[in-house]
């Protein structure tokens, strides 16, 4: 099997630049949104999606299309398809600008008791910032960076970063202070809940990248998940949002390239390819005592695909839902 | 069980004011969607939503969102799912404002026929000029008033309103005469029928509150309702609309406050609790001689119901669609 | 059976001015959209969606609403309903004006061999500068002509028209050679593929009005239809467009008149009416040798259809999906 590696098009856009409608109406619509929004000594303006603040569904949907740098849409749908009421959907004609340049959480930001003067500090960035820094290998890879004069990134976090990590993402990015917008979202909010099940499309391709599937290859993308009730458990919450890409997330990939690479892509992407498929994500986190690098990374993909290729109009499909088991984790008897 | 009962937040909304784009929007589509628009002389503004006009599904809708004071969305889905071709979508992440203290039909709005020198008129008006007068008890429970200079109501009639009720409408609302504009639908036009079934997630709100659940701990809503066709019957129009929501709405709240009171909320809001549920609404309604507060309010209520308790994670699902009654009611044998 | 011809109403309305937003919005993607944008030395904008571009699902959605005159609402749903993973869907509040004075794919555009001076050219356009011509027998019918000092056209081909075509369409519109926007998509394409399923209400019509039903008292569509991946084949792709409706479309008319007439119309309108029903697109196409006009013309319908006649308030069901057909079709074994 040989995949030409055709480079990814597109390099005029700029994430940030198309995303700054979508955070300028967030900000506008804080008080709707549940948001509140502060500006730092600096200008730069912070705003809390569920810490001190409720936090909403709605917000989270506007917040998953930031992450995606513009370049996706994200919606909620209702009915009980497949026993749940509410599913994100999201879609992209740019998928891997989108997903992997922006809304990946990639871009690993610490710092020390001793740089805070008080905890230590840890987040993983997601959203069109990450593409100014352009400090991860994959943006390498992408061949992608953007430039920007403004530029916006989101943090799961439960507490404001640090002046420290502050300082650094403005002179990562080459920002001035006032031109930075951090968006804090906790997983047990609404807000934070609904933009990590926004990942669901995504996550499909951070694996197809793991699988060493060309990037290149994949032109568009949609896709599906169930919409978990956050938990204000730290761990559960993060939990269902895992749960409900890898059980739930139903992904559709347009690809070009050979038949043989995109059968491949579909026979392997799909969570039920893991040794660690079939219980919830909470287990399997406690079971490796949280050490992350210890779970499959063959699990983190979404249940069910499909791929498409353009390049002989053939599409295969593999993988499933389990929705008795989200039922099982979610619903309580009544 | 005890609910805490938070204040009703984020009181800077002016869902007057968050409606305005959308009641332009409206004015300058009026001939797409199939509208009239007359200006009093005093300047009121009149859209004849169905009169002497056509009006439309897509009025309907866009009426739908003004309803709920620029805090809802509302949407169409086409497809078959459970046996009917045509669904609205409505959801909020402020379902109290948008629903209670906007949408719900909730001003008595009446005059003699002494007053109007001719029929007597009567008709519950509902959207955000309610918030300015807030004449309704439920606006000091509320503790929510508006401010605005420009108001919207809709009213449910198939005439106009009398000059006295507009009188009254504008002192009420402190509004200059051309500050004011009225919505008129006819449950038998298409915009009737299409922003009456849209008020599914209003329903399952005002049964919560006619439960006695603490309204401040509802935070978000989404629900979906099928569409029927109107009937140019009033009575059997309004039947179908609300059996559209008795037999066919499905409701997911997300609430706050103790586990107690949000599993009785779920078990106690579908429609089948009421002694009346399992026959059509126009049949119900004819039995008590057209006398409304002869029948059951517990049958108010949307069929399917989730409810999601932010402060625990946990969620209760009870009650079902019967769609088999309303094929029954709505299809031709062909 | 006799039916009132109610004379078309909203003559007001202007498809290509209402059209101009969207197609402006089209111009300020084309990288995001992968699209390309040329100016002939005249002025006249080549949008290119699929020849020597990517093109891409959001511009095949955003070029059926083009083609729908600004009048009609195209979007996409993800999920696995009824096994398929993408639907195309569909609605109108002025289903007349969208989908056959704008939408339908009605003029011919024809040059020979010497008039190329190469290979000779023929197209079929659609979309609102088809009202400006009005050139087919069907606008006398409607009593439809539009007026406009813009106009946009799309032309499902794999290559540029002659600028002999170009003279002609702005002679027959009366547009200034820097007013028009043609905007060209291979079905092969994305983009191609996408705006041809959503002609699923435009296709309906279009059969109602082959069965002799008055256009006039059609006031209501909304429909929805599954994606296929096109095909690089071009008989092919063009078969997959067709079997996606033919099989697997589904349309909701809302209708005003006799139930009489209602009733026949759902029967008679899906395509399982036609002689040749049950067999793939492609496949009859090669039997009649290429030759179009030997094809049973009821063939071209959707597969399953709701009327509702909305001076009555019944509704008719009719026909069924047969997604076993297409997923044999666009399915391969995993």
């Amino acid at each position: 099997m040989t995949d030409a590696r055709p480079p990814l098009a597109t390099l005029s856009l700029s994430v940030n630049d198309l995303t700054r409608p979508l955070v300028e109406r967030l900000l506008a619509s804080a008080d709707a949104l549940e948001l509140s929004v502060a500006r730092l000594d600096g200008g730069t303006c912070i705003v809390d999606a569920g810490i001190k603040t409720r936090g909403s569904v709605t917000a989270g949907l506007l917040i998953g299309e930031i992450c995606m740098g513009g370049l996706g849409q994200v919606g909620l749908r209702s009915g009980a398809a497949d026993g749940w009421p509410t599913w994100v959907e999201v879609r992209s004609s740019q998928p891997v600008l989108a997903c992997l340049a922006s809304q990946y959480a990639g871009w690993s930001l610490a710092a020390s008791k001793e740089q805070t003067g008080g905890k230590k500090f840890f987040s993983l960035g997601s959203g069109p910032a990450r593409a100014l820094a352009a400090k991860e290998a994959l943006f390498a890879e992408l061949g992608y960076r953007d430039q920007a004069d403004t530029g916006v990134l989101v943090l799961e976090v439960d507490r404001p970063p640090p002046q420290v990590v502050i300082d650094k993402l403005l002179r990562d990015c080459k920002l001035q202070a006032d031109a930075l917008t951090l968006i804090l979202t906790p997983t047990t909010s609404l807000a934070g809940t609904t933009q990590v099940v926004a990942r669901v499309l995504e996550v499909a391709l951070h694996k197809a990248h793991e699988l060493g599937y060309a990037l290149g290859n994949i032109v568009e993308g949609v896709a599906t998940a169930p919409l978990p009730a956050p938990s204000p458990d730290g761990v559960v919450a993060m939990g269902r949002t895992n749960d409900a890409i890898l059980y739930g997330g139903r992904v559709h990939l347009s690809v070009r390239g050979d038949d043989a690479a995109a059968r491949q892509l579909a026979l392997q992407l799909p969570s039920r390819n893991s040794r660690d498929y079939g219980r919830s994500f909470a287990d399997i986190f406690k079971e490796v005592e949280y050490d992350f690098y210890k779970i499959d990374g063959a699990l983190f993909a979404p249940a069910e695909v499909w791929v498409s290729n353009l390049d002989s109009g053939n599409t295969w499909h593999a993988g499933a839902l389990n929705m008795a088991l989200l039922q099982g984790l979610w619903l309580q008897e009544a």
